[in-house]
């Protein structure tokens, strides 16, 4: 944000400190107001979403703002990426081939939506911030290079020349590069950080590797040793390079080391020497380095996105705020605040919105200061559950009965502890019956015991839980018991009706049953207290996962795209039943004899983009990539080693060991943080209103209560003690790493963070400029 | 230590308080004096080595004591232990065959040794510390039962019956419990402290894999698939778990997925799931739980051990303590001080003993507190290096020649940056000439010019740098070069000399000569700086990748143990130039067709305790270990599985995962705590006195200085400014990350930790109670 427009917003606030000092109803705001709220608004969703785009405070650029983060704008971008990745599965090399003025046309209306996309960020931001943004120009060079490519690829084809799309390979870039693609960035610039020094320890590594490799050919080269396939052992230097470099992978192990250990056993020495120090204490280090990188800018970045979402809630504070009687500090009054919330987060509900007020205004004044006013985007990113207790459906239509001691029987029995015991004997039984031969009579038969079982157990759930809140968004299992037992069912039913029929079985319906059936057994897990915790890490380390597959699938497109114009066609497939002489050697007579050909490996190959992906995750688990490598290099030429090593070193040496130092982090953080303090301050708030609902039950998965989101607070006759609204703070699988270590920063920020309003250092937060080390 | 005890010691001190106001000679010390002195070195040394011996305090036991400390004692039970482990090269199935009775001989003599040394440890503890400590009577059963395996095996084979030696399996436990495995016995108690939790995330993992091997069964068993050699793909339950077990370790990957995915490209989303699943996530996790656990009791572990430390150098104080005047706090005098010094570390020199007093009474009292005196362990464990400038011998000798201008502008060229990147450039091509054939007489004469060349430059050093401080213990890089070259040199004569004279080569010599010419090369990764900083980090981490090398000869050592009597003899190997026809399968007809014999894995056996070795490290590094395993269960029996499954649990799961610990927080402890506060206060006294070192001259390791550990003063005739005696802290190599985090700890204990005096809690150090998570 420009140095006048600062000076403008700190003119605005104060005009307003002077001249609205009374009440403002939502209902009678003049325009003025109105964009203002607009734009604290934007503040604080900004803030709640950690968006760092500094958009025009104009009120037409605050609209074309708030479009711009619409959901379905959003929504729509991604589709489009997805579209113009996707198009890789139609042209050529192509799973399902269409014509090329198909593909074009696609990623022509593709190209254009990027574009408009574009334009429409342009509006929105100031022209000289956006032109310094590296994303924007990243963008706009992709839809520029694409435009040119398809172009001059459609001249070519049409004139019959020989042409490449070499545009593809820039894809996914986009999906790094929008406005939406945070974290991924993040992934991207904490590998960009990590870089150089992993590039000196590579280099020390690879010293290594050479020096092993000379002395190799010195002791081995003149020995006249023979491979097992009778080729000359180590007498090539690069081969020996190549072959050692491998062994790092652990690929070729020990085949490597056989002829050696086969001519005396004191060459062992050699090779245990090579293992110790460049597996073990090289890859070692690489992880070590990566994840001291990883610690070291992760906290700074979230240090800097706490300062701006600070930052951008005390604007949206000076925004609001009005000064209570004379030299009074600036304060924020409810109803404002009210209106606020109600624009930042439409669908929240008065009950929740009242909570949050509560926690924030705890002396009951009725107005809140900057403090207060700035942890709202973190009480807003709090998920809190409102549950209703509500009656079940039977007990309102048939009491006598609902209330009836047998009816109180099954409920007590359902709710019971050996109930879960029983079912959990019930499914390892089942899960005996699976692995049994289905054909048998009895197994097969037993299986629609096993299905009346869970079918009554969903019954006697729903009748002695309101269904509603059985089918309440949090209560995962319910519903994947419910869906697994009612497809199965399904499934079954359609099976065993065709059976009858016509004798026919169809082997995709039996697979999806037995898939059904297998996954049934998962839910084993949830009755062991410890596995549901670990369970629960996982899932929260879930959304960190789901980054790396995004940085994943960037890797292998790029990759895949090269890989298919350096290998397609040059490995051919041929189904089991062909009986063609060529399958021997997948269709290319230069594999005659390889292990690559022995070993069957003709599917692997780069002949559309499915397979090469398939190709480059073998490729990642690294066994027998060496194999894949000196398939594809008899095909074409020694030097294709270099698109295997290279996609080694990237992937598995650094994506991988980022990886792994996610996980280590997110695991560390997730032990050593347990509570965050604002979450507590709410929570301690729900219990001192005595709304809380207790977590044990909760846990249970049982609980008598229920989910709603609707506005209205009238709640129907609830037969029991408990207050008819209740809230919980959403399961904790909600938060994140992120989240944490944001809350984390926050508790350390505050003392001194308030009185400071000027601008974070670093202002391009998209891309900061950290020292490479 | 007893009540009793310690009641005895504080009357001790107080008497001595009242009665020794004056100064104390080392020359007129009566016996009681001597009895404290003794008693005082041994709790000084004890804090500076971090023993955790509750010794009796009586005079004769700390005789004992002292005696039971001696390195000579010390190394002698190292050496008894490996005589004891190396007994398994003789032993059959042996490497070298030696008769049973020289064998049982050798043995009978290790136990005995152990027996004394453990009536010696008797003797110098109280009885009843003796038998409460786990490693002593550890030590006892093993010795009896190893003499009652001895005696049974050898009546048994001496009647001629089949016997094993199954005591051998124990023989490595007597290496983890001796007085000086304290590292080894905490890496233990590391794989301990992780063990529940990691137990819990394999159950989790073990559920995930037979769950999915239940749905492999249920979707691939039915279809008729067959594998590369033609057996029935994924029918048989216990095989698929096998088969799905072996792809986490990645080895069998993508084989394993061939068939299916050859049938559909559908089937590989399975094992896509079963890869990211099980492979990527639960490896990650095994990891994060090994370190999250190993950075918790780590800290614990330290900060238990510092206040041990703390807490022996708070008695040796009382031991020398006297009072100043009336009232007047406790101190403890200089001569006290020196005497204490010079019994705790006889080799000291004086001036660094001056030196480090002056750090400690830093106001020249002439005597120090407590608070002082504590610190004396750790200012003991800095290494000081006395650095004496001294003049050439050729200065000496030949004055006017050594101080001509010629001469003067040699010493110049060979200090010059450029001589450093001449010599560089110089091993360059010589790598390359090392590279070419050496049967081609350039090559080979080429060589004799750069032996000519690494001799001069040598020589060149050694004539302008004092040959004493040339060969300084601290410079690494010069007695590299020196013993590199001069056996290289030496080797080449005598492999052309042996040439010219018979015409006949020595491979064993050649050999040699070709390691040493390659080992050359290795120095240039001390002329780049950043490889110099990643050597020093490794070089730093070293000893803890030592503790896990002895952590790794115990655990194969069982491992070795158990499979010899499981396989001995089992797999033949034939020499390469053999006829047999047995060759072709490892002498084993069941062999006939498998993978193992395919790819002539016959050496791969555990018919003596080296092969046994060398396949466990093959095994280790996972790649082809279901290929050995299904080999070894091909000879003996489909449960020979659980050998090598165990073998991955215990080696791939956890041990190696708990090194990545150790070099991961090795790694991060050397970059976040960079300085110590007390090295940097003896440093800052060293600078204080002008004595110290230019850093920068130590690094580039030409320094013009010597180190002398002699306790003379009497310095030479320097014809230069500097002072004659310097101090220099010795190469930051010899931190460990033990020492780093120990201080570290004992800066946070510093505050409190003066005014109590009692024992620490927990008083059992050796093998402290954690509560298991």
């Amino acid at each position: 944000m420009s140095e006048t427009e600062n000076a403008k917003c700190h003119s605005l606030s104060k005009h307003e400190g002077l001249n609205n000092g009374g009440n403002i109803v939502s209902s009678n705001v003049s325009d003025e107001m109105t964009e203002k709220f607009d734009l604290a608004t934007v503040y604080v969703s900004d803030a709640q979403y950690n968006r760092n785009i500094f958009f025009d405070t104009s009120p037409q650029a605050v609209r074309l703002y708030l479009l711009y983060n619409h959901w379905f704008m959003q929504t729509l971008v991604y589709v489009f990426i997805i579209i113009n990745l996707a198009l890789a599965l139609f042209e050529d090399p192509a799973v399902v081939p269409i014509p090329i003025w198909a593909t074009s046309t696609i990623e022509i209306i593709c190209l254009s939506a990027f574009t408009v996309r574009m334009v429409h960020y342009a509006k929105v931001i100031p022209k000289d911030k956006f032109w310094k943004d590296p994303k924007n120009i990243c963008i706009i060079i992709v839809v520029t290079l694409s435009f040119i490519d398809l172009t001059i690829y459609g001249a070519l084809k049409t004139s019959g020349y020989f042409s490449i799309r070499w545009s593809r390979v820039l894809r996914p870039l986009l999906l790094v590069n929008v406005t939406e693609g945070r974290q991924l960035r993040r992934a991207f610039r904490s590998i960009r950080n990590a870089l150089p020094q992993i590039a000196y320890v590579f280099l020390l590594f690879m010293f290594s590797v050479l020096v092993f490799s000379l002395m190799a050919l010195k002791l081995f080269g003149k020995r006249g040793l023979l491979t097992i396939d009778g080729s000359p052992y180590f007498t090539d230097y690069l081969d020996i390079v190549f072959d050692l470099y491998v062994l790092v992978t652990t690929a070729n192990s020990p085949d490597v080391m056989m002829p050696a250990y086969n001519y005396s056993v004191f060459f062992t020495i050699f090779f245990i020497l090579y293992i110790v120090i460049n597996i073990y204490t090289f890859m070692s280090f690489f992880l070590a380095v990566v994840y001291n990188n990883y610690k070291k800018y992760l906290k700074e970045e979230v240090r800097q996105l706490v300062k701006a979402r600070r930052y951008k809630m005390c604007r949206a504070f000076s925004l609001l705020q009005e000064t209570r009687g004379e030299g009074g500090e600036p304060v924020v009054t409810q109803a404002k605040w009210n209106l606020l919330v109600k624009l930042a987060k439409p669908k929240i509900s008065i009950a929740h919105r009242e909570l949050l007020w509560n926690v924030l205004d705890d002396q009951n004044k009725g107005h809140i200061g900057k403090i207060a006013f700035v942890q709202l985007a973190d009480l807003l990113s709090i998920q809190v559950i409102t549950v209703k207790s509500q009656a079940h459906p039977i007990q309102i239509c048939f009491p006598s009965l609902y209330n009836s001691s047998a009816s109180r029987f099954i409920r007590h029995m359902v709710h019971h502890r050996m109930f879960v015991y029983v079912y959990d004997l019930i499914i390892l039984v089942n899960a005996v019956f699976i692995g049994l031969d289905e054909e048998n009579p009895v197994v097969s038969n037993a299986e629609w015991g096993f299905l009346a079982l869970y079918m009554l157990e969903i019954i006697l759930k729903l009748y002695s839980t309101e269904p509603r809140a059985f089918f309440a968004r949090h209560h995962f299992w319910n519903w994947f018991d419910t869906i697994i037992v009612v497809s199965a069912l399904f499934g079954t039913i359609i099976n065993s009706a065709l059976k009858h029929s016509g004798g026919y079985t169809s082997r995709q319906i039996l697979d999806i049953v037995f898939i059904m059936r297998v996954l049934r057994l998962i839910r084993l897990v949830d009755s062991i207290k410890r596995f549901r915790a670990i369970i629960n890490t996982l899932i929260k380390i879930g959304p960190t996962i789901l980054t790396f597959g995004q940085l994943i699938v960037v890797v292998y497109y790029i990759f895949a795209m090269v890989g298919m114009e350096l290998f397609k066609g040059k490995v051919q497939f041929f189904e089991p039943n062909s009986t063609s002489p060529d399958q021997e050697y997948c269709g290319n007579p230069l594999l005659k004899g390889t292990t690559f050909a022995k070993l069957n490996y003709c599917k692997n190959n780069f002949n559309n983009v499915i397979s090469s992906f398939i190709v480059l995750l073998e490729l990642t688990v690294v066994n027998q990539w060496h194999v894949l490598a000196s398939g594809f290099t008899a095909v074409t030429h020694v030097s294709a080693r270099i698109f295997f090593v290279l996609f080694h070193i990237v992937v598995v040496i650094i994506i991988i060991n980022i990886f792994v130092a996610f996980i280590l982090e997110a695991f560390l953080v997730e032990y050593t943080i347990d509570k965050s303090d604002l979450q507590t301050s709410l929570e301690k708030k729900i219990e001192e209103l005595e709304l809380n609902v207790q977590q044990d039950s909760m846990d249970t998965g049982l609980v008598d209560a229920m989910e709603s989101n609707e506005n209205d607070l009238s709640s129907s006759e609830a037969g029991k003690q408990k207050p008819s609204l209740m809230f919980k703070i959403a399961s904790r699988r909600s938060r994140t790493v992120d989240g944490l270590l944001q809350r984390m920063f926050e508790r350390d920020l505050r003392p001194e963070d308030f009185n400071e309003e000027e601008e974070p250092e670093n202002f391009n937060f998209s891309n900061p400029v950290f020292d490479s080390v």
